[in-house]
């Protein structure tokens, strides 16, 4: 039974990414509307009996709406194709439903339709429905976007955040926290100069890619959105019952990230992004699945970045640059508001 | 190619049921990522070559988020589930997909969870994926929900707003515009005493009758929401380039939502229904259709209210009471906002 007191609300936190944001969704939210397949809290859902269909849906409320590397349309549309993806399914279908904010320019949204529709061209798949509302001024901030994503799987395809087995080796597919620097550059008005766009991409070609090389020897992919490489790693580590160690020395970050963030106060373990995957696979699958990724655009810079253990089961651990052991624990509270 | 100049903006207009809000997204939106499958303008897109799928999204952005006869949540999934329903299909799963703005008491959220978990207990599907995102106080309405479904469709099924044809029946599954009415009455805190409550309900039910029934004889349903039965015939006029006329005289609707609407200044032609459906059907089985509508709880008031002509194209009469004619044309402008 849900025990909170009539006067407790919405926090901006229950936003994140991070502890808060995942107590509001397990204790308030799923409380209610539990069921087999929703409680795996996957990416997308598989559903069973219908030829192995994923299912996800996501709700993009990024402020500035287009931003160094992209806009709302296309993050929309990359990340519900990478939800897809991270349970390895091929989309078949997308829905685009937009609450739309009165006084918007037309052009603006001509723009970001443009990007719906390029980013729908990179992965192959079309907007096959849609909803449109608009609400008065003041009533929403320029343009929410909620796409959802019908996607196939192959038979034998089982990729789930709970599938992390001990022994396992870790890939990270490119360099980290470009799309939360990035926003973070256009929304403060920041007057460092910087040459960081968004990594947004749809991750489904460099998915088929993997699955060909290693198919079942990959366990749990994930895209590390909101709350960065931390947060999903501290998931996958909850979901498989498992501790996980990374090394600082080979996390891929270029200079310029590395910088910004350090200016700005940020853990780029932290940060989000919206092309980049990390991947879960059988040790003697990491080699062929590693190549396999440097053979894609989207994969040139991915590097084994650390191991799956029995350790302190729900663990993560960093051994970092100066050779210490620093827990990395799961985001509290809010970084980065409406990063996507 | 787009012509409007840089200055024009997103009306509260363009939100209607209206003529601007097609005007909207057929020329804003569509125009940049039209498909053979999203072309058709169905309330749900139907997916060949993956054993015949339903696909539909909306968004909610009602208010008061809580209403007579429901609320966001329950509208939310019985919008979704009849948007299958209306291509045919029986739902498999849904997803939800919630704005909050901060602040939201927890208590109210739990009264929409619930609602969304009753009605989808009425319709028989689960939610099986779906998202939360928090915005900043300011920057929503309380709560925006976004659901989309995935629906099953029987072999056979070709349900469509563009398949009536000269001298089908048009039935009408129950009383009209108790949905906007009620959302009205709560709105406005008008000090009109009255029991109308929403209808909103998930009608899969009474369609799987309804197909029992007569299967490939129904050729067209439409769900009349934003922009009301008026608005609906319409669109069905224009998608199947054929002339509807109806009967004023047999069209049914209760005296306390007459007496409502002309109080209020409405036509309840144009105002929003949320459990009702017009079903368009060839005439040698409306006897059966309508037998079978009237068996179920949700169509006990099914009535033929029209024909289906050659004459016109896209255009819909409506013999009045008195005995004239009365062209009824597509909702312009914004008759009530946030309604659904």
């Amino acid at each position: 039974m849900n025990t909170y007191e009539p006067a407790e609300v919405v926090l901006l936190a229950h936003g994140s990414g991070g502890s808060m944001g995942h107590e509001l969704v397990e204790k308030r939210l799923l409380w209610h509307i539990s069921n087999a397949t929703l409680n795996r809290l996957d990416d997308s859902a598989v559903l069973n009996g219908h030829r192995r269909l994923a299912f996800t849906t996501d709700g993009y409320v990024i402020s500035p709406i287009i931003f160094p590397g992209g806009d709302i349309g296309r993050l929309a549309v990359c990340g519900t194709v990478n939800d897809l993806a991270m349970v390895g399914a091929q989309p078949v279908g997308l829905s685009l439903a937009l609450i739309v904010e009165e006084g918007l320019p037309l052009r603006t949204l001509d723009t970001i339709m443009r990007s719906v529709h390029d980013a729908c061209g990179e992965a192959g798949v079309d907007i096959v429905t849609g909803d449109t509302k608009v609400v008065s001024r003041g009533q929403a901030d320029q343009l929410f976007v909620t796409t959802s994503g019908i996607g196939l799987l192959a038979e034998g395809t089982d990729i789930s955040g709970s599938r992390a087995q001990p022994g396992d080796s870790i890939i990270l597919s490119g360099c980290i926290a470009e799309h939360g620097v990035a926003v973070m550059s256009a929304r403060e008005g920041l007057s460092f100069r910087t040459t960081i766009v968004s990594d947004c991409a749809p991750l489904n070609g460099l998915v088929r890619e993997m699955l060909a090389a290693a198919s079942e020897g990959i366990h749990t992919m994930r895209d590390p959105t909101r709350g960065g490489v931390a947060t999903s790693l501290n998931e996958i580590a909850s979901q498989s019952h498992v501790g996980i160690t990374i090394d600082e020395s080979v996390l891929p970050i270029r200079d310029e990230v590395y910088s910004a963030c350090d200016m700005l106060g940020l853990d780029p373990l932290y940060v989000a992004n919206e092309g980049k995957l990390i991947a879960i696979c059988a040790p003697e699958m990491a080699a062929d699945t590693l190549a396999a990724m440097r053979g894609h655009r989207l994969g040139k810079d991915a590097a084994i970045v650390g191991q799956v253990s029995d350790d302190k089961p729900g663990r993560v651990v960093m051994r970092t640059r100066m050779g210490t052991t620093r827990l990395i624990q799961m985001l509290a509270g809010e970084l980065l508001p409406r990063i996507c």
